[in-house]
């Protein structure tokens, strides 16, 4: 459920006995009527994750107070990694295309609708194919043609633009170039990417065409954050299709491309909630 | 995940700040490792929810004083119902089955494989088919036919037997008899049957010959919570497969089997393991 | 898998022996390259279906003479109802839209990518609110608002437009009005609808707030032909989604938009493909 | 659909036009009532592939004969790898298990209910844990405990107990053992395994430490066709169960538990019915 005007809490730190009790009276204790609370403890590894949402408008102090508390009542003792968010501060996000739309119209219609409620200064792109489609959406398109010569410069210029239109993070709509290893440490968990298969099966150039040389039964999509090891970073959500032997390559391509527009929109729309925390490779995603 | 020697808490009540903080307050002060909490509230109907699971090993009180200290210190004072259960407490199960078979030996091998740590004291049929494969097991089973004629009196004996196996709770598995009005009202979100659709589509009987007249491209299987109303109950759990044209209505059977068996026994799970509150005619499982 | 000039024949009749060896050996006495070939006997019904598609490349005779030698040699001998289609034409789809617009935009992004090989002549809505969005992919919009005074008068207008343009078949895109049996009359089969519920559960009005009150654990929906008793046309796709008691009314809304989606992209997909052949109230949807 | 007293015909070939009429017409002349027929080509590789199950009450020949006529007519013409089959020939099935109990009890209690149509005349494990399970079902158990040292000797019984049973093909309900290429090689396309991942993701041993390491968010089961290449031989069936980071690797074993039961029973039951035509390291599974 998405609510109004909210502050979300994320916090993670090393398992211990009270941390919920903890967080829960400090709240209780400033008036937070708690619109959601989701917490995890991964056994194995003694770590613990937690997101608290309270309503903002009966909240007895302000958020930037209220972070100095948090500190020294909470956080210090715990030693936890935390963020703060109002969900009243629209992010920015900035989509990276190539030539396939599929994934882009899905971004763009779901913000019409406002499922997305963020805003799209820019879209960026190695091609010009998707021009007139941005336009129509009146969106800011600049084409950067990248090659192995103009690299450097080029993913400079697109870093000049995520910091002149103050990107928050960026989704890579079936963007077919490696990211500057540069960029995705700026935007460390802020880049999400959809690889066109099951991951770890088919990583790499041409998954389908892998998936159908292999005669898998079932094709799969995943929406991931990009880290500098290529389809190896923390996986935030997947889905499948049943196929069979009539499915020839091409077929796999159309029906993975429903896949891809799903997972990459609930990836995206967990992000924008601010509902996943990361750990190492591996993601808490919260309901 | 299922854990040796804990304690396991439900709660319901209308929905109030501080709740989850006077409740995990209460069991830190009490020196309670919590190995699992879920908490839910429903914003619709302002009902709140939750489950708290805690080891037993260093728990500081004897349960019976702890029962004493949470009713006066929280339970009272949010106008709670709540249960409390000890994991090390094995539940009797009873199975009702009349002739087929495949439920029954889906329940028999996750209890053998100790999927289903519960004793099963006794098996009920209203046919003599499964009196061998209950053999096999070493598990008594009693052939209680049942007529419009006899139907008082040989229910009453159900009563009976439950009554002096100490039942705790009954799986209809595949059970094509109505069950006595007292038992439903005795065994109140204790009797766990599988309706071999996906209600509320197709109710009543033959779900299978109307999922084919109707043409519908997905089947499924639901289990319940029995009450007097015929598969109107509580719904716990549901699942469904792909079907096409080619099934014909024994194919549509043969798919409902490998239903019919997942949606039950997880159910089942969920009830064996504590996870369900029930608030009118729905559930909260708890993951 | 697509082809680029082929035809398509549909046909169905009572079941004989013999049906494919005949058509078959008809096609390939005429050189018929088959692309495509399946069947369907229902066995309970005795009723024969089949779907051929042959490349026209190399084909020996012009199609206007095939149907024809088809009448001849094979329909009038086993007393066929058939359908011959050149994939060379392309059919003119109709959109009818009230306010909801993610089906909408998905139709359109997958015309947009050539995955609907159609033509969009026209949209017609009882509300002006999608009108600017039609108006970005440059699609005429008619907005023919329509109440229980003017209903005669607006669908009228409506048969007018749909004459006009030479339409070939519905799209209801989440539109919210009733159709004209005159209309459902003439498009009879070729009128799809998008009814976000798995029927025959919840039909009618307001099938999520039915959802939550039942508590269902999965929802979906449901591509079908529209006929003249609401709800309850020839289905031609489903599909479903896992929910939990988490899901408020408004969050069973959220996550239905995206098995809307994908039903009705389905259904439309199988139709504009010409996959479904319908026998009384069922379908027969060729993979 | 299963059928009492049929031949089934499985057919592969190099892709000519004229195959499906050439076949079907000879069965028509020779009075077969087909019950079945299913066919693909796979246009990448210019392959034919037909299944064609017809019922043999009022088949006018003996199916010796119609070997030899088929030979003649159809399979010279277009160089053809076939099988024929009777159903009325019930298979010989060897069961294969280590200590998980979960699959074996699966495929029993299927086998108890006719859902596969086999005898089961042995059961062979490295273990002793399951013989007593064995014993319940009256199926003799053959212990042969395998070490480095022992391998050899022991294959060597294993396969004089497959000679003199007379088994026609072998399931490994999760026996953990490598099986020796020579079985491989005389049971080509008759060994059935369950993979406890979704290959070609996590290959080998610990795949659910493997998907909690790597965190994915679905987990799977893959049934194939045993080649002398651990876990790549060609894939019969696969299925897939939704996890998140709630799942510890336990939680992920017993969810993957449901996977491979069902994973296997699809399986085998192909296997049994022969709906399965293999080409190179692919298979066709007729639905």
């Amino acid at each position: 459920m998405k609510y109004e005007n909210t502050a979300v809490l994320l916090m993670s730190c090393d398992d211990k006995d009270g941390i919920v009790a903890d967080v829960t009276a400090l709240l209780a204790r400033l008036g937070a009527n708690i619109v959601y609370l989701d917490q995890h403890t991964d056994r194995d590894n003694k770590k613990f994750f937690m997101r608290v949402e309270w309503d903002l408008e009966n909240f007895s102090i302000a958020l930037n107070d209220f972070k100095t508390i948090f500190t020294y009542e909470s956080a210090k003792k715990f030693n936890m990694s935390w963020e703060l968010y109002e969900s009243a501060n629209r992010q920015k996000m900035a989509i990276f295309v190539s030539k396939y739309a599929h994934c882009f119209f899905d971004i763009i219609s779901r913000w019409k609708i406002k499922e997305f409620e963020v805003d799209i200064p820019l879209i960026i792109s190695n091609h010009e194919d998707l021009q007139k489609e941005a336009q129509r959406f009146d969106i800011p398109y600049f084409y950067i043609p990248i090659s192995k010569e103009n690299y450097e410069e080029q993913t400079q210029k697109q870093m000049e633009l995520l910091q002149k239109y103050e990107i928050d993070f960026i989704v890579l709509a079936r963007y077919m170039q490696i990211i500057s290893p540069k960029m995705i440490s700026i935007y460390k968990n802020r880049i999400i990417n959809i690889h066109h298969s099951f991951l770890p099966g088919f990583p790499g150039a041409k998954p389908y065409h892998q998936a159908f040389e292999r005669g898998v039964k079932i094709i799969g999509a995943t929406g991931h954050y990009v880290t500098q090891e290529l389809d190896a970073g923390p996986i935030i959500e997947q889905d499948i299709q049943r196929v069979n032997h009539k499915y020839s390559v091409d077929d796999l391509i159309a029906a993975g491309r429903d896949i891809e527009r799903r997972v990459l929109a609930r990836a995206v729309g967990a992000h924008i909630q601010r509902k996943i925390l990361t750990d190492k490779n591996r993601t808490v995603v919260f309901s």
